[in-house]
């Protein structure tokens, strides 16, 4: 399979040349920061850096790839990716030997493919600026593959933006950029955000702040209820409405008035909290989520700035969830009550 | 800190010990297969580990810990452990060096605690016959750190039961016990399930089999859409009721019946394969989740034999979640339905 029409440059060969060398060390931070450029790799991340290369440079801006390197049984093995290279705009194609590719590649499974690629973050401002409805904020997250499973979730999600504060772990580790499976490629990634700054900011951009946290006072259940019962009891959905099956009392008192629950069926439930929660933040709001430390989770000094602190309940007898798992349930919950308003 | 009033054994400080060479091979297959133990390694597995202990022993079944192994540092960290210790019927402690512990331990932070356990899964017939309402199943599942992430979130969901078939990761994985983080010993566990007498022996258990698959025809998204609007439209539940607030244009035609889009505001929706999986399967009734191969999904033949193929819905351009969170949004779905009923 050739890129026809295009002169293709002779094989790669030499595992030594300097090349080789350079492109194998952008799987460390300090060459990524001195060239700002890092590594894509396997036929997913890279077809993903090319369609975003192609629609830059179709709308006249900078491309993102700078170099891309493919050996000739991946490229046989995918012909969609063969065809994205045949475009006149696309990036140089290097032909490689399966060993050169080893030795430029940071995985022990390459997979044919390697782009070196131009950082893709995106201005905070910018981000802010374009009227973000779903956000996922991850604020010291440490673990490359958790920050690669929120990135893909997020973008699954339908979200706008990812941003990394600067204690987060580097976007452009070889492993963060795997395990976003090519979703690096397409929504808006910030990095090095300052977290003490950051609430304020995200709120004048009309977003309202959700900190994920197992210990919040409000279950995303509760504002999961509350947002359903806006909307399936009409139109009004001005927070007080709810669903017709729950009898005609109303939680907000003229005079005090029997409250009444959720109709969940589920006595535990803590109805004040429930109304409260349901008062204060509205899950079909656009909403920048915060998600913390593995360890640690989030800081109070960073949830005293949210507009509520959520957990992701608890039905088993789980201590938790992993940062990954409930970021993607937040962020699908927050998606649906978005999108079904 | 010590475990009061029982005799403690000497520190084991020989890194040569039979017992220590004994217990590192449990990080490997054979060696688990034919002792029928697996090592829980660290604080939150260790501590559920003996909980279950405690929990068995005083039912007067048969104990799950053979053998523990902390270090002096490790206890002194972790109060809670050392008093579970302390129970008459709780097993033996056995104080060791942290090159002992190193030496015996699959991982290289083994951060101070190991226990040698019994196999703790349960045979098929005895987790059908305890009426379960929500079990995950996983088909071929092959990395640990997914199996374990699902075992996890069921765990957190609430769900009865996780069944392996015969092709997927060994449940007794060091890495697959570590990524539950204690939660293998919360919920039933099945091994080395028959994929093709399964779905027969699920469904005789009176559960709906619904099967994750990113390319199915029904989207979760509608499950839900289709539940919440039987329960919010009140007692008659009858599947065909909705929101009140979804107005009146019908995109399909005025005979028969006039279906109401759900209320989604999602034009591509489709209102008749909504209508459909509402009318096939009913979110908050028992179920049993297929999820598949990492790389291949699920096979056809498995596929067929489920009651609905249900996708997560891919709202922004992200090709696929990973198993692990599709599965968690998907357990999640069916908790909150099946509690809000």
């Amino acid at each position: 399979m050739t890129a026809n029409g295009r002169p293709r440059a002779p094989l790669m060969t030499n595992t030594q040349a300097d090349r080789v060398k350079e492109v194998a060390r952008l799987a460390g931070r300090p060459s990524r920061l001195r060239r700002r450029e890092f590594l894509a790799e396997g036929p997913q991340a890279v077809r993903e850096a090319l369609r975003l290369h192609l629609t830059r440079v179709d709308a006249g801006a900078g491309g993102v790839v700078v170099d891309f390197f493919a050996t000739d049984e991946a490229l046989a093995r995918h012909d969609d990716i063969a065809e994205l290279l045949v475009h006149p705009t696309a990036p140089r194609l290097r032909m490689v030997t399966p060993e050169v590719l080893a030795a430029m590649s940071s995985t022990v499974t390459p997979q044919g493919f390697i782009a070196v690629c131009r950082f893709v973050d995106t201005p905070l401002d910018e981000i802010l600026a374009s009227g973000p409805r779903l956000v996922a904020v991850l604020v010291e997250v440490r673990d490359p593959g958790n920050a690669g499973t929120i990135i893909r979730a997020a973008d699954a999600a339908g979200a706008d933006a990812v941003i990394l504060t600067g204690g987060s772990v580097d976007l452009y580790n070889p492993k963060t950029v795997r395990s976003t499976v090519g979703s690096v490629f397409h929504l808006g990634v910030v990095t090095g955000a300052d977290v003490q700054d950051l609430p304020a900011r995200l709120r004048a951009a009309g977003l309202t702040i959700l900190a994920a946290d197992g210990h919040g006072s409000s279950s995303l259940d509760d504002l999961q209820e509350a947002s359903e019962s806006r909307r399936f009891a009409g139109s009004q959905g001005d927070g007080d409405s709810r669903p017709p099956s729950s009898g005609g009392d109303d939680p907000q008192p003229p005079t005090p008035q029997p409250t009444t629950p959720w109709p969940t069926g589920e006595p535990s439930r803590s109805v004040a909290a429930a109304s409260s929660a349901a008062d204060d933040v509205r899950l079909e709001d656009p909403a920048a989520w915060l998600f913390g430390n593995e360890a640690q989770g989030l800081a109070d000094t960073v949830t005293a700035a949210a507009d509520a602190r959520v957990a992701v309940p608890i039905y088993g007898s789980a201590e938790s969830l992993n940062v990954g798992t409930a970021a993607t349930v937040c962020l699908y919950a927050s998606a649906r009550a978005q999108r079904a308003r």
